[in-house]
């Protein structure tokens, strides 16, 4: 028996079905996000779209009573699969099905008028997108509020800082940290401008012309325009799209799903960071008490978390290229090739998303920095990230620039080349610089200009303080933010 | 002699070099883009940063005099190449070349003061960025109002309009033109808020720390603040990023492209519907005087601006696909390895998206519509169309509104197999629908109801008035917008 | 509870659970496919290595009776998933649990010796996929087969192909179908060389030096390298890898799903095409007995399984660029940052390649071609196709090749013009040339011309009959491709 | 005015033109692939097929002098572009312009025979894609033969290896050099297969029926099939199409590119290694002499070669997804919406791919390994590494398995933790072992386990030699793989 629909909650049954599961919903992804994108999470806002209609439509003369309205508003969250599937069984037709099913719960009838199945479809896809959006909106402010936590514990805490992963300057681990949630707090910028601006398809019929809903109207073309802005209104999506054909343009998919890549940047980048410095010791994602990391070696502090996460990013890059193949595809007033990919790509981007930032803030609660290792190398690399100070330092006391320049630049390159030899186990440039005397600075005089100089961070420390006034402005904002809490993670 | 430098203008040799352009450049982008991303352009956007730096610095007590502020703006836009890469063969290092060029040209020695080179080069790449958004941004609005005025003229054009392919129901051209538009009004939403909301790395020094500046300004970090803020202003920057690496986050790069990617895609589907129109002959890209598709077959007229067109939204997409990789890809304060991809993919993203623009600009100047054609096929499929109509109307006779439905399927079906087995020429199932008689309609009945309904197109007028009022809504906000015309193209 | 393991089959329970299923999977794929990548697949994989690794360890000397392995074969697909979670409840430890479970049917214990956890799940996972692709080689002919017997029954319709969308040359309908099959052939080509290079990774240990299986066989080298080969052998894996670290180099996944999308791209082809045609009303894609395309518009026929076809085929090319991101991107001797994403890129890669072609063989099954149609379409465009023709004709005439030409181009142009300007309702072009009178050609000539040049159509029959030939030499070597049979798709 | 090909080679000009270089072959990409993608090589590869097809139709009767033959091969390397564009202004098309040319410099008439446009171009692309596959293969075998010769110097320096990025089991640096040329020699079995399957077009007329050839052949349909095969032969292109459309299969460029991606993918994953070495300064990629990493920094060593490497697998994985986009997008017999994509994509992958190859073999000749380095990280974390083998040796001094297992796992937790908080400065859990004394071993047993299992590698060794001798069997059949050298690169 084919199916009638394409949006059905009843499928064929395969006998490894039930070992084959949707591994993003069923290992990463978490309950707010799961239930939107459910079978059941899917009829609830295809009934709250129903109800907001109804609204509508009562406002502008249909004649629907304000009981029926309340019966169904009554009895919107009680959804029976079971019982959805038997009708289909009857009727055949998804949809139907699930009119039957709701008028039943309601006792009336009188959802759907002057409605295609496609206006169903296409604003209910919306709404749990939407509503998705505006979940990881709040996520994403949960996970910079966390950092930034993080962030400012760690203000202080001088370190050296890497380019081409080879040693660079100082910094402090705050900062680095602050740096890593500034990517974030572009994309949240971005996801406020999308979430704000997100156009709602509306009830435009088959191809776009709301032959159908004029039809209920009588012709009204101001009702009609009426009607849409009060079902946005009731559904609290901000904007209408104008002219549609039978779907709204794929590109706002694309869009959506890109603003997911970015908002997951930040932590993906954070992660690799991480990774990188679980190498150097100076730092750990952590382990639950209890854990251990290889049963055969001990020590082993595996960075699992972070290479999941990178991992999940990558899978959302993945999705959002399914998704750009539809954008500038449409043919005519549209087709069903989009379907398929839709039905894996949006979902399927929402729990890689959703997986991102629970993974990032499991790893915040449990990310544990080792200040000694992060001293020992600071010490390891100082006197060459102080080059430029000592030079200064020289000239001042008489000594030619370039001589300066000269002594310094030989002593440092023998210096780097013997540690790499095995020629010497510490950073002894100072020692050279010293008894080489050009520089008419003794090894007092060295020592003192490291001690002021190990902790020059310049403004690290004031833009961690920006970085958590920004947080907390946005928490400000969404205080249901400071209520998300990371649960168990596999 | 291997460079020092990773941002010169001078290259290496290679004998086949002249004869290895730079093919979206050479065929497809334009002058205002090509500027920008010209090496001459670049030089230009480079100097314009350091005057704005020297005036920040001014403002801010640096003792930089206005004349020579002055001086430097008035030779900024003399680059004489030659010279620079004269210069740089002594010095081996290009930025020192560029430095000692300009003040050569400017007479004085004020330029690049508490700067490291990432300062300059991220800062000018971001400008060259943010200057290309701009310029793209008034090229969407100037195909919108193209686009607007072509679905003016053809507003009431009523036509079949095609879900999967087939007949569905009556639209218009204009209002088929106004939701590819639509796409594209959506799109430019976004790329005022990416606008908006761009953020300026500014002068942070090499791991961004601004440890230069601030000994620039004596530690007064109040004054590192003041200037960023001023450099921006003079640049025309709206924000600015509080805590970076080496470099800005490279997401920012991906969402500029996703956004363009965004931004092409609606005329990547009106050029796809185009193909599929000229396909049915009922419209066609056009051509110019004298133009021939084949030299074989004189009928023939391809739509090769159309397939170009959509062509270049799928090396768009590639070019996403590489900025995706370097989203969430940063280690520590930053690497190079996205250097080699943003020199590819920067400029290369700029030069497509604009000559998507510049070929649909073409497109829509030269589409012709072929109105005979489309009312043909409007003929042929208006039977089916009605069927509803017709049905409604037989109810209204006193027909039993099941007995209506089955007689009306039974002889549509019929009719649309014998159309395709070729037993009949045209669509004759008002007749069957006469000679059957049961639901109580003469020929005359039926071809009185769809000589009305041969019209109706519900609010696909009012779809293409509004669209028409948004366009003119953003030409009187970017008034540029007006002054942009098609060149010829290949 | 965290998981100690990455390849576990219990998972942590969600309330929405049940209702988000692997879509792909769900809805589209096929149970041989499903088979192998379920958690009952997973395991009888994992028992089919244990039971080569141990026949290869008893051929080299460990003390394993045959009658041990006897019993373990002889429970091999005993798969009781309940019994194994309960058990790793106990051990927490997922491939412990499967370890005693697999023991405990077969009454004794002699598996996973000098094995590491990585030995084992590298190499499962090897076998899905080796397996999995040996599967869509078969059903890869299958297709092909069908294809060419449905180009055989066509070989012969003359149709009207098109270039640019728009009207060419003749052609045949079975040279279309076969052009498509050709497609199909070349990747065929590499999914053989695919299979017949693909390498094991095999018992390489934690970081791939084989420490633990030399201890096993006393640190004879010799042996090692022997049970390396044995292995293989009874699993019927070409190729071994030699050096490897933790993992195998992700790039093979890269090139096995990039395989995959070449498989799907002839098929994609197909569909795109025969959408096309569907719009043109020459052919559909068929229906089975009471389906019906609209509940609203009885005539509607659309392609939603091409339409699906070719959403699977975008949806493979994002699995692939999650593969592509995994390429070149191993740290050391691996880490796991591939492991989520092969998790979900694998299975559903396979999943969608399956869909494709179980959908491309329902389409090649009720494809119907409306010949009276496509005969019509012919007739429209001949006179345009025969200029060439004509004009050689009328040189024979007596008649300068230029002014041949020129009258001829004259007439084509203006007809051409006409007909788009609904002057005249067919191509009169014959009509006009022989009015004219300059070719010295007849309208009973010219038709006699057209007469024979209208089945003109070169080799396009050779082609078929070479395709044909081609895929039952395919049959012939694989007979299993014979007795694969679509089931019912959505 | 407007240009009538595709293909030509005189473009507009720009203002900015000169100044907008591809970048990848301007900086990157080395003689021998710039030499067949310039328009001279395209314009001699042209020649090469156009004499081809001589050869081939004198072969078959068709009326041509081995005179005229043997003049057109004299001149085929003369290519005067400023001769051609002159042509080309007069005839206003390209295709025409070279065949004037080339018949003006051989003094015959005799090319182009029962050819269309499409003949040629698609066949001379084919030429290039296939010559280039050629040279990149070689190319790849001198980059295996370079890393076998790095990873035999180093077969036996024993080093950590790490999993997760943390220490795992020692592994020899060869053995590690090892394991990334293996992922070469698959991808290299890709590329052989890819070439011995290449399949040619051929001449295959407008739409694939041989129209005009066959006339050409007075319709001896043999002839044809013949002239193909010896046009092939003489090309050097082993295999033929049967049925294509107006082009061959999109889907054979696509795997083409994805075999590219394969053959860098085994680089690009070493210079990710090696960035992480040289972060741990256990290696480098070395320096030319007088070369600075950073003029403030002169211990300063940074990777930008192995950055750029990965940046550039990024960039070629991009135009995979451009590649990706045309397989699977044929409408009918084909249209140009391919061509600007394979304008970019197919050159640029070419010169992607190279310079991955060029920048490995210069990494390669200039790495350098720190054995002092190497030597200390292996002496600090070899405690960790040899937990289970003093497990082994205590239980046979008498101590219980689990008991062993415990106090091992106490002390070695206990002396990562310390090593963390900074209370000890070397790894001790030899001294805490022998202090404990449960073991039953003294601090001298310890040391003597330690000096053993120091050098314990398993068959790290052997599968060096196994891939050195992989290589030179490589470089045996393909000799000339031994000739390629590195130049300078920036």
């Amino acid at each position: 028996m084919p199916r009638q629909s394409n949006n059905g909650t009843q499928f064929f049954r395969s006998k490894f079905m039930e070992e084959i599961a949707n591994v993003l919903a069923q290992r990463y992804a978490t309950e707010p996000i799961k239930k939107i994108w459910s079978a059941t999470g899917r009829i609830i806002l295809e009934r709250e779209f129903w109800i907001a209609v109804m609204r509508a439509q009562r406002d502008l003369g249909i004649d629907i009573p304000a009981e029926a309205i309340a019966a169904y508003e009554s009895v919107k969250n009680r959804v029976d699969l079971a019982s959805i599937n038997a009708r289909e069984r009857v009727t055949r037709h998804d949809v139907k099905a699930r009119i039957e099913e709701f008028c039943a719960l309601a006792g009336c009838e009188h959802i759907h008028k002057g409605m295609t199945s496609r206006d169903l479809t296409e604003s209910v896809e919306q709404l749990q997108v939407f509503r998705s959006l505006e979940y990881i909106r709040i996520k994403t402010i949960a996970a910079v509020k966390r950092l930034a936590e993080r962030a400012a514990e760690t203000r202080d805490i001088a370190m050296t800082s890497r380019t081409h992963n080879v040693a660079a300057q100082l910094t402090t681990v705050g900062k680095r940290l602050a740096m890593f949630g500034e990517d974030m707090l572009v994309a949240l910028r971005e996801l406020d401008a999308l979430i704000a601006n997100y156009p709602a398809r509306g009830v435009k019929g088959a191809v776009g012309t709301q032959l159908d809903l004029l039809t209920l109207f009588n012709h009204d073309f101001g009702k009609a325009v009426e009607f849409d802005a009060r079902v946005r209104r009731h559904l609290g999506i901000p904007h209408a799209l104008n002219a549609t054909g039978q779907v709204y343009p794929r590109s706002l998919d694309f869009a959506t799903i890109a603003t997911l890549v970015h908002v997951g940047a930040g932590a993906a980048s954070f992660a690799k960071t991480l990774r990188l410095m679980a190498g150097h010791e100076l730092a750990s994602e952590g382990f639950l008490p209890g854990q251990v990391g290889s049963s055969a070696m001990p020590h082993k502090m595996n960075s699992r978390s972070c290479e999941r996460l990178d991992g999940l990013h990558v899978i959302l890059k993945g999705y959002l290229s399914m998704a750009a193949a539809l954008a500038g595809d449409q043919w005519n007033e549209g087709d069903v090739s989009c379907s398929v990919v839709r039905r894996v790509a949006l979902p399927d981007s929402f729990f890689a998303i959703d997986a991102i930032l629970e993974t990032f803030l499991v790893i915040l609660n449990q990310m544990e920095i080792y200040v000694p290792v992060i001293e020992r190398e600071r010490e390891r690399y100082l006197p060459f990230l102080l080059t430029t100070t000592i030079m200064m330092e020289a000239v001042k006391r008489g000594v030619g620039r370039e001589t300066a320049h000269e002594v310094i630049k030989k002593h440092a390159v023998a210096t780097a080349r013997d540690i790499r030899q095995g020629k010497i186990a510490h950073n002894d440039l100072f020692d050279r610089l010293a008894a080489d005397g050009s520089l008419k600075l003794s090894r007092d005089d060295l020592a003192e200009i490291a001690k002021v100089a190990a902790n020059e961070t310049g403004t690290a420390g004031v833009q961690v303080d920006n970085f958590v006034a920004a947080a907390e402005a946005l928490v400000a904002k969404f205080p249901e933010a400071a209520k998300i809490k990371p649960g168990a993670i596999l």
